[in-house]
């Protein structure tokens, strides 16, 4: 390691997975994460309300890019739009897997961080509702609440499986999926 | 009002709404409920682990029914299961509409209640996976958290909505503008 550091925030998060994948997360402190990032307990709080959110950095850049990418598609086209949104934070989340596998069994220890989970992916919904409906897309909150659905569907399957398929490759096959599945809906309209 | 008294857990969730509507959730007590009520506050906590519960009372037997429906649908037919729950569940809110609208309104004024609310989703949605991967589905976790982010939304619209049209309609339409959106998907398989 030469002099250059990588920034605080990065180094904290990459600290509170360490700790949390060793010593568990009940028994992480926010001093004993600063401390093995080598930083004071201080610099913790000023990129972090709780060691809960150390978890989850990264998620309003993530939501933006989702959003954003939703926002450009081509317009009128629903079906562009969702698929760019997911295409844009599979992208993101595709270097990551080792990370987020980790990550994921930290969380799913905890129903505390399975809650704010949750609110993670509540508040990507409402900003792909947000995005669709300023496209002037009917069924805003319908179409980005399955989207999320699926995103989250997708991003699990593609952790647990052992094969190097890409996220976006369970991505599509997902939509693919459901299409087949609610088929005969259609005879409805 | 005769002899007859409701059981004690309708009246206290009926009590929490009515104050929760009048005071706000957040200056009302557990004590103040049982009072309304007409019932001990150490009865609110046999029934409630906290004042936030009261609006969640029924979430469980409502989760139970959705997942039985899906048992028992069609054997190999997955739009039948998703169908079949759906319908359950858009059964027993239908007669509810007026008592959801104002739940509705006191959820979406406190975050704290919106994370609880979030919380009853994933366990609809673990419960329906469930029963979806009892039957052999393949994909469960995809169909379920897409059915049950298709309900959400359908109820959402149904709570807004000014006409009369029942809950289950609104699902079927949803699930068949889904289908549309979905089209160009299943070119990729």
């Amino acid at each position: 390691m030469g002099r250059w550091k990588p920034d605080s925030r990065a180094r904290l998060q990459a600290a509170a997975m360490d700790l949390y994948a060793t010593e568990g997360f009940t028994a992480t402190t926010a001093a004993a994460i600063a401390e093995r990032a080598g930083l004071s307990e201080s610099t913790f709080f000023r990129h972090f309300a709780d060691k809960r959110e150390a978890l989850f950095g990264g998620e309003q850049e993530l939501r933006d890019h989702l959003a954003r990418a939703a926002q450009d598609a081509e317009p009128g086209n629903t079906y562009a739009a969702v698929t760019a949104a997911l295409t844009a934070v599979a992208g993101e989340l595709q270097p990551r897997r080792a990370e987020l596998r980790r990550r994921g069994a930290v969380v799913a220890l905890h129903p505390e961080l399975q809650e704010r989970e949750l609110i993670k992916l509540a508040s990507w919904s409402g900003a792909l509702e947000q995005a669709l409906r300023a496209r002037g897309e009917p069924a805003s909150l319908l179409v980005a609440e399955v989207a999320i659905a699926v995103l989250n569907a997708s991003a699990q399957r593609w952790l647990e499986e052992e094969t190097d398929r890409p996220l976006i490759d369970v991505v599509h096959d997902h939509l693919a999926v459901l299409a087949a599945v609610l088929e005969p809906s259609r005879r409805h309209r």
